[in-house]
């Protein structure tokens, strides 16, 4: 059985946003404000610091908070986390399954109808939610193409909930901007809770809006 | 059971090296030459690609050459390898062990008396063999500090088999100075067969010197 998931307001971590704070601080910040999950996400970190940052981030999470690792299904599996994430260029989606099993949830970063159908045509089960994005273009991903808009966003989030998925909207989602994000189950945010000054009130201002 | 392994002739693969050949191509010639084990190493490749990389060289692999991967226990589980190969900026290797089970061959790189002797102090079985070195400075990995010399590997190598693991020498090895590494039981090499212009009779040359 797959583990309890809100995704209505799910972190995505970046160490050097975080900085000088650690990111089990700010994680613990945000979801004091209203972050409903978490993705452990550093590609510079060696395999051994993401697990250490994920066995730190997963001590501050209540069990209600569902933690997932980006990439890494070995550090994931290790970690006891809820679940993984996977982008286009990570282990593809049936063998991370083969892996993990049945009860930990699986993300799916899909960037335009292609790879939404690729994602839907995978046997039931497969993949839980995708991440559709960028909504708009983010500085903290510079290769992940121009923005959809959220026009595009809410007719790919629409396609994923006809197969079955659920989805979360990504890419330069601001508590000014969240309102506008229509026809997802919940956003994605990185820099605007790891970069903010206060990442409790900016969740807070995030959940606000939603 | 561990699958059967040979580590007299230890090829640690490199794709820039062997380019503009493939990194599988490169392996069929250097296992006809006298390879007699491989580890799929490739710091730079997505998870994707490492796992791409890893099913096409274990397709030209014949079953009694082992063969291990470098750093990435997800993608050694999925492509069926033999064994995974762990530094010590990699997962822990007690918890690759639990990650790979019994049957799997694991290798831990150690570069001093301190690295070896927390590998000593593991439970037997957690570990099966460990790379020593750098022997000499090289350059295809300039972060692993000063050369050993063949006095330095020898006596690691002689505590490692006191404590019954086995040991590889890496670092600088060529045909020319494969004779003055002792008392391991094999040596790995990355740039004396990936950067030769011909892979088998590189392989041959260290052969000859063993």
């Amino acid at each position: 059985m797959r583990p309890a998931f809100d995704p209505t307001l799910y972190l995505v971590t970046d160490t050097a946003l975080s900085a000088p704070r650690s990111v089990p601080d700010v994680v613990r910040a945000a979801v004091a404000g209203g972050v409903t999950a978490v993705q452990v996400r550093d590609k510079t970190a060696s395999r051994r610091e993401l697990y250490q940052l994920t066995l730190a981030v997963r001590a501050v999470l209540d069990p209600g908070v569902a933690l997932f690792v980006n990439d890494a299904v070995d550090v994931a599996l290790l970690a006891g986390a809820d679940g993984v994430h996977v982008g286009q260029d990570d282990l593809p989606p049936a063998e991370v399954r083969a892996l993990i099993g049945p009860d930990r949830l699986l993300g799916l970063s899909t960037g335009d109808d292609d790879e939404l159908a690729v994602a839907l045509a995978l046997p039931p089960g497969t993949v839980d939610v995708v991440g559709i994005g960028p909504v708009w273009t983010t500085p903290t991903k510079p290769d992940a193409g121009t923005g959809l808009g959220p026009g595009g966003v809410a007719a790919l989030a629409a396609e994923a909930a006809a197969g079955g998925l659920r989805s979360v909207a990504i890419g330069g989602i601001s508590a000014e901007r969240a309102a506008l994000v229509t026809g997802v189950d919940g956003i994605c945010v990185v820099s605007a809770v790891c970069a903010a000054p206060d990442p409790a009130a900016a969740a807070r201002a995030l959940r606000g809006a939603r």
